[in-house]
């Protein structure tokens, strides 16, 4: 069974205590255990990991490539607008790689609008919720069966 | 059953013609064949539109906001880049709009990095091929319906 | 008689029912007949014209220099920020052109803050609701006797 | 009977003397006088005032407050483009404040396309000579008298 | 007989009319009667079309690919400056274009000074009048016929 | 006969030797032979000059108005992007003058985006391969013999 | 017994009646009679001054120096952001200056987020309220008493 | 007894041994225990922490709202000029926030002028020495008390 | 007896008292006298004024022209750098007039490198020390009385 | 026998296996290797680190000075660009620093051709291989050994 | 008797016939004629020299002070934009260097504005026509003898 | 036995008397003769050459090639900052060349942290005083020689 990795960033620990009205209600323990179950469904194995320092988060991409992940979904939180440092473990790592926002980034403060992270992922579910996550995963699935069309 | 509406912006007719390797070989016809059906098996109509003329964009959103249609999903083309009058009627609307790009657009020319009309829309799907309008499709039928946290 | 030419550009069709708390409640119909009786009083012909697409507003510029109309009242709607083309038009025909935007665009987003086509107007009233129109046909009324010093 | 204010900033002294080809040749006792009487015609009562004193034009502004006037139409000249303390002045006091300039600020120099001030008036007429003043007065009795859907 | 396009944009239907200064007095029929007998000297047969409608010059592109015409010299008028659908029309479909400007954009105004459509062109002809059409066609006439070192 | 001027910058005495992929295989030695017996085709001299010193490309266009040529084609190399003594002498003389560029330099890095040379000069001809030198040659003496409408 | 001097730059003089969401209830008199005893109580005198107008404040600051003054607390209000003038004469003066505002600077419109004057003073207190006249002036106190290790 | 935190971010556990011109010669434990003792007159609990970890003042801050603290006080060092995540962090948390800067970062390379924290803290207080600690924990000590008008 | 007008803004009642490092060791009495005598010595009568209000520096340009005098030295001070109004006042009046700096303005910091005012002069004088304002007296002088080529 | 210290940042431990055609196939070990036999030929100990953490090369940064380690190599990877707390480290610390980069960065993305630590440190070697290193290493013993005009 | 030197820049060899609406009617011979009669009636030797090549500018810099040259004046031409160059020469000799433009450089193209040279210089005498040269000896001269307060 | 080429440019024949600060006391004769020792010990040939001339140096290069010199070290001067010829130069010659700066260039003024020509050298030697010509020629020996992993 194909393992993937998801990875939240900086302040995601505290989703569904952190405002709200951005981030929704749901809390990451939650989140994870419902899309560990999706992924489950699509005979895949998710592995979660959260963490609020950059390094844990470069450290555990460099993992994911030696483990044998197939393919990561990743929120890099603040991380996402200046840590070319995790950039570059995604590009280095020779995985799929799905950034996931789920708020609308392009809606908010004007630092929040620029991925440097992004231009070396497939690609970017923004705003739609943690619903969004899901969908990354589905089309995560397929990258890695080969099904999808990049 | 709920309308929904399919917008695909300047040049998207020649979907599996043009620059393949941004775009794929699927034709936009067999795409909005497959989205029908799809709507179809979660219970919506799905309507789709194609113009190369950005008037006729704007005439269809509102169009679609008169006729009941509930939400739209669409891909802007170039027009995504500089159209502010197209942002100015997704604004108007009062319907969920889910904007998606095929390609990786932060992978691209600078110029395609910015989105005008991402700001009013719901959410964004970005990179993940045709597949994209699929999850976009999953996405809007669940706020639609109610069933995303947005 | 003098002619003279009432433009309204992209989603002012929706007057009255777009985004009232910045557009207000009169709808685009309303507006025009009260213009067109001021007009009348003024002792003039009002021609009002509304379109989404930047080329029909061309042509009906470069129309309204053939039909011998004297002068111009335009609200280019978003099209202020970009449209070259209309900014060209306007500045082909030898006719004063008065642009008018019923919202406080210097209140609103950063985008809005700058016109292109203002500079080859003869001027541009700004932020006065639907009175703007009345305003800016007063002014044409009188550059066009030529009891305006312009 | 409302008592509205007309304040003209730098320079405005010398209309009719100053560069006659941007701001025309009628002076600006000239201009007042034509102004208090269209006030009066209006039933309303016009004071005017004239400083090149950035300082006195901001006391002024309080004065209008403590003194009960309804409105105010101001020319800050040049001005416009950096006193942040006059925004301040005119954002402080709980009055409906127009701006006018004579000349079509947007076809000259670049420093004079951008209005400090704009954004916390309730309008802007810009271009249409000293015949703006009027239409101004017109809008700003209209906005005093509650006529004028804002 | 090999087809070739020639496309003028927005405003150029007015060519002779229109800022002489800037463009000179020949009329479009003329110019394009002129290159129409120039091309047919060079075995070519020219084919002629204006719109102010950005999309009916997309439409047109794409038209050309599928009709087998040869090559394209555009004069995109304003729309050089920012229409990137029409760039993505002229980058998708597999045929030479030349753009042609009559007048040195690089001596008038400094929106002018970029072209968004020239990277993906394979030449530009600038600010040689009318004649810069009758060079582009030279110039397309060898490239089409394999004879441009490109 | 009018004498014409050629100069090519610096570089240019590489060419066919330096990165074929952007100027060809053409030497200069056998350009400017070619170019030599095109201009006595078309009753002219032409003299040629190539230089890596800019200030010796300065004396040359000063010789040129001394000498009594008639009009100077000018691929300023890299000089082109920051060279304002040659925008200056080029200025300075009375002579028209066309600016060549054998590569789209609209096509390369954003450096060579920008001509500061190109604002003083008649026209520009871009990416049309060495041919862009005979085009430029055809324009340049029907400027000279006044046939050309500029 | 040490003088230290406070200035409040345009629009202070109405503290407590303007825009009290930023700047609170206390008026000025209020507060320069606090601080007036807070400074007897540290065996200082405190000098106040408010005006709207630049060249007074500047004025104000070459007597200060002149007449003995420690040490000044200042607010410059609007000026914070554009009077050079003020900084010059601020850098002038060989005293310690403190620079307060009211409100978070850093959390309002982008002008306000840069002051030309702090560069030149001691320290800043920003968004505390009307307290931060207070602590500015603990700090003002212990370096004129050399107890501050600046 | 309230429970307030002091964090003090990268490089300062070097004070006083660090470019003392910039950041005076107390060391951070002595400035620690001036502090708590300080807090303890102003009978509250100050808890101190120092880290050059990044992810690690994040979890503290997170800590601090879990553990009931009532303020915070952060002198984030470097971080202050780039890290959206502690950003975030102290958006997230329901608590009030104090930046404290030792030098005029105003006064110091163009880098340290931003602060991307400071727009969501209660205040900031800048260039007043190891001092803007302690009036910073006065400021606290008011807001938690509900004795400031913030 | 032609009439000449000295003009010192800001600080500059502080000469040689402040900043001797820029500004040098004369006194402003010191130097008006001077250069009165060396007015006289050019049969012409200097006039000196010095203010730190810019309203009253817009007045005093004004005055000159209605009392007849023929040209005019400024040194603005740091309005310089941001008096568009000073700038207005300047072009009005039909005089000549030269900016003089004592320090050299582009050694020091980067908002000293601009002036707003030195477009709408005749010349500039900078970085020369206070005998850069005898060398703008004997310009004017020359000016005045028809001697220079200007 | 002098203690030198080498530090390579985030990613580098992926040496050999990461994006090869931009960093080579040595790996970290076989790089380590090989430096600390060269500097043992040098008669230096070379003590090597590498990690993923921005605060644990900090801290490494502090233990090198209290360590009495004599002059540092450090190649800070993407930290390079954007890790202003790294940079306050070297700064502070008072040893001879050399930044190496085995790629040449600036002829890759334009976000690399910045190094926010560069300004602090002694010299910089860039694009030459890991043979850098071995160069760096080179320089830093004869600055260390006073053999180095620097 | 001191020496002193005079170098003119590009196209200034072409004084008196280039552009005399901004440069004037006299000739370089003429001007440097009586240039060197004023530096004899000074007591001083002014040698004259001009060149298109800023090699040859550098070089004679170099040559100055190497001959025991006292001060320098210079006329950079359309280098004053660009040549850092003929600035690190001019920064690398000891001598006091004044900058001359004839025209104003201020009202004319935006390029013009920023002189790279001027930061190194004494002083910058600018728009005061031919006379500036001979203001700008009357100070250097001062500066060679000490009479000048720099 | 391969032929290498060095090359300085600008100012640098200053070397050692020109401000020793940045660039030590070395002169330039001296520097050249240790390097040409060195590169006899490497069994390669040294050819050095300086100019003040950018064109000078154009032509240096190309001869390089015709020549059969295997490499070449440049020290640009103040070219390395706006000589986009001279990259052109080193981009078209099919030579590795590394780029050497004497003073750390990141630490000065910013018109020098940026080199236009480093992007198409092999790599970069920044502020390592005299010792990064040796390290260059270090380097580029084992490149030349193959045994540089590039």
């Amino acid at each position: 069974m194909s393992k993937l990795l998801l990875i939240n960033g900086p302040n995601l620990n505290r989703l569904g205590k952190r405002e709200p009205v951005h981030y929704g209600r749901t809390t990451l323990p939650e989140l994870e255990l419902s899309l560990v179950e999706k992924a489950r469904n699509l005979q895949t194995e998710l592995i979660c990991f959260q963490s609020n320092h950059e390094g844990a988060i470069i450290d555990k991409l460099h993992w994911a490539e030696d483990e044998g992940v197939k393919g990561v979904i990743i929120n890099p939180g603040a991380f996402t607008h200046y840590s070319y440092a995790i950039r570059d473990a995604v590009a280095g790592i020779e995985l799929p790689v799905i950034e996931v926002h789920i708020s609308n980034i392009h809606a908010r403060e004007s630092f929040r609008h620029v991925s440097v992270i992004a231009p070396v992922c497939a690609g970017q579910v923004v705003g739609l919720g943690i619903e969004g996550y899901g969908l990354a995963l589905d089309a995560l699935v397929n990258i890695v069966k080969g099904r999808l069309e990049s």
